[in-house]
């Protein structure tokens, strides 16, 4: 018991820190979802670049798969796309699933194969902290791009700090 | 030694990889910096945002000062500009010197300090993982938005899976 209590002392962050963070990611995304015109979510882009609602399904390709892979061990695909019917309820619900899927997989990664090294997506070589940081990194990136669309529409994103 | 051992597996991440992790970002971040034509890193942006300038000089006034704050727990304070005279080179030089820093104060942070909390700047109170973590969010989020920056200039940003 007290070496445990030490354990999770002495480490930069445990794996339920680690969910609650990547849970406030997602909050903020879902907000930045909420924060868009229905339509722009759908038909609006700078720079040549996918929509919003392309990007949000990218990271819903890509991450609760990806930790639904990691727990289950049994090989993902990537799946960029759904039948979203340009509404913005339907990404929202998406979002919500995919967000509880991560909660209920990420229970079942036990903490010490954090270390171990996989290939997700059949394709993506490292630790399982790499690609799951790597997922949570790549949700940041995108909703940033987000925010220059809505600045770019006259709408204010929602907060940064606020999770 | 054993019990190092196992403690260190069965982290999520150790500081040294959250270090080279962080380090990555700033490799990326870097490179995005090299790939704005000079002008239009000082005087060029989207939706009356800041310009990818003063978005890296928030990033230099934040990471590296308060890092340096956890490490020395000397006070710090939020400085968010210094005299760039609009050239590249002088950007670039002050990203490695922030690099340099980042790194040279990271070995003096003691691993058991990671779950202290503490107050950056005065005022941003937090564990110090979550203030560390709130740093690397800050650089990947404005990143991104710089990659919409140089998207809608025509030219094409670095891999943002290589670090």
């Amino acid at each position: 018991m007290e070496t445990n209590t030490i354990n999770k002392k002495k480490q930069v962050i445990s794996p339920e820190e680690l969910l609650e963070h990547l849970k406030g990611h997602q909050r903020l995304t879902r907000r930045t979802i909420e924060a868009f015109p229905e339509d722009k979510l759908f038909n609006y882009s700078l720079g040549g670049m996918r929509t919003f609602a392309d990007l949000i399904q990218e990271i819903l390709g890509v991450t609760a798969p990806g930790i639904k892979e990691i727990a289950t061990q049994k090989p993902a695909e990537l799946q960029e796309n759904f039948d979203h019917q340009n509404q913005k309820a339907e990404l929202l619900a998406a979002w919500d699933k995919s967000t509880a899927e991560i909660e209920k997989y990420w229970k079942q990664i036990k903490p010490e194969r954090f270390h171990e090294t996989i290939k997700s997506f059949g394709q993506y070589e490292g630790k399982v902290w790499e690609n799951i940081f790597y997922f949570i990194d790549n949700e940041i990136h995108h909703r940033g791009q987000g925010y220059v669309y809505l600045r770019s529409l006259g709408v204010e994103p929602p907060a940064f700090w606020d999770r």
